[in-house]
C-alpha cells in the first residue's frame, strides 16, 4: 500500500525565484511521516511525547529533480522502502518534483533505539514497498 | 580552506522535544552556502538573482547524528566535496551533530546548467578538500 | 458571511515549550487570506503575481488569548471587518486561541495602491461583518 | 538605553516578490526579545525553560512600512515601552521598515502571571524609553 496526501503550494513556501525553497520540502516530508502516524498507525506525536517515546530523523536525503510553483498541488506519496528493527526508511515522493528518504529510529524509555512496538510493525509492513 | 560561521540555536529552531527541528538545519545548510558566497566568492544571492543566474539545489544528503539544544553556539563548517565542471557537492557540517551534503548546479542564460565563472572556480577550488 | 478552515497544529508548528510559536500563527493569518482568495474571490496569489498586482499587509495586529498545542485541529474564522477603496483589514480568529486584524492594500501598475477591481469589491462586502 | 542589533535580510527571509515575507518579521521580533534576554538581562530561554518559568506573548502589533528586500541589513532597536508589574511592551522597531509592539507577560509556578524578578526589573527599567 501507498500512503498519499495532496499540499498546495502555498505562498510561505516560495522564494524570490518563485519556487518551492527547499527546506519548506523538508517541512513536507516531515508533514507526511507525521500524518501518515496519525491516518495509518493511529498515534499521533503528541502521543508520542506524552508516552515519553521519539522518533528523530537519523538521515535525510533528497533529489530535486524539477521545481514547483505557486499554485502547484503537488500529489505526495509515502512507502516504508527499509523496514529494521527499530529504524524505518520513509521513501517519500511528490509526482517528478522530488523523492525523499528518511531514515527514523524508533525509541523508548531513556530515549534509546527500542524495537517497534508490534501493531505498528504489522502496519509498516503493510506499507512496505 | 575551510568557511566557518557560529550559528546560535534560538527558541524559532527547536520543537517540542526541545531539540532543532531537522527542516531548520536544511535552513542553516542554505544559510551557509549563501553566506559562503557573500564573504569568499563576494558574489551575493540578490546580485545573483539581478544578473538572471541562479543556483538550484540538485540533491541534498544529512546524517543527524546528534540532537542540538536551545542555548548551543554550533561552530559550522564549509568545504568543497567535489567541484564538476556547472556544479559543486558543499560538505556541510555543524560539530558532532550533522553532516550534510548540498549538490548545487550554476545555472545562467535561460536557466540551463552553465560552466562556473572562472573567478568562482579558483575560489572553489581553494576550498576544495 | 464568513470564511472558515480547520487547521490541525503539526509537530513544525510547536516550539519547545510544546505550544505554537507565535510567528507560524502569523502564517497561518496569510494561509486563511490566501485560501479566501482563492476560494470566494477565484483569484490566486499566483494569478496576481503574474498580473503584476499584489497585496501588501500594512499592519497587523494579533492577541494571543489561549496557548494551542500539538494535535488540536484549530476552526478558523475569516470576516472583511473594515472595507476600504483599495485597503481592508481582515479579523481572523482560531476559537478562544487567538484573534488576528490584518489590513490589506490592493496594489497595481507600478505597485501603487488602486481601487478594489468591482468584482473583488463584491465579494468582500458579502464578508463584510 | 537602545539594545541594538543588525539583521542580514537572507534567502529564507524573502517571498516569490523578492521581499521579507512578513511573518519572517515576526520571528526577527522574537529574535530581538530572546537576545535582549540573553545580552542585557543575562538570562536566555533555554535557563527560562529549565527554571519551569514562561513569557508568552500575549499581544503583537506590527506596522509595515516599506519592504525590505534581498541582501539589506536592517538595524533593528527594541527598547520597553511600558513596564508593568508582570508585563511588559517591547517597541521592536528595523529603521524605516517596520515598527512592532510586542507584549508579554512574565509567568513562574504553575505557569501563571508573577512579578518580575528584582534584577529583571532593574534592568527593563533602564531600557524603559
Amino acid at each position: 500500500m501507498i500512503y498519499t496526501r495532496t499540499i498546495p503550494i502555498e505562498f510561505c513556501h516560495c522564494d524570490p525565484a518563485g519556487i518551492v525553497f527547499y527546506p519548506r520540502y523538508a517541512e513536507m516530508v516531515n508533514h507526511m511521516v507525521e500524518n501518515y502516524f496519525i491516518d495509518v498507525l493511529g498515534y499521533s506525536f503528541a502521543e508520542m511525547m506524552a508516552a515519553g517515546q521519539g522518533m528523530p530523523t537519523a538521515r535525510l536525503e533528497v533529489d530535486f529533480r524539477k521545481p514547483s510553483r505557486l499554485g502547484d498541488r503537488l500529489n505526495w506519496t509515502l512507502a516504508v522502502e527499509h523496514l529494521g528493527r527499530s529504524s524505518a526508511r520513509f521513501l517519500v515522493r511528490a509526482e517528478d518534483r522530488i523523492e525523499a528518504r528518511s531514515t527514523v529510529v524508533w525509541m523508548e524509555r531513556d530515549f534509546t533505539p527500542s524495537p517497534w512496538p508490534e501493531a505498528f510493525r504489522a502496519k509498516l509492513e503493510a506499507y512496505h514497498a
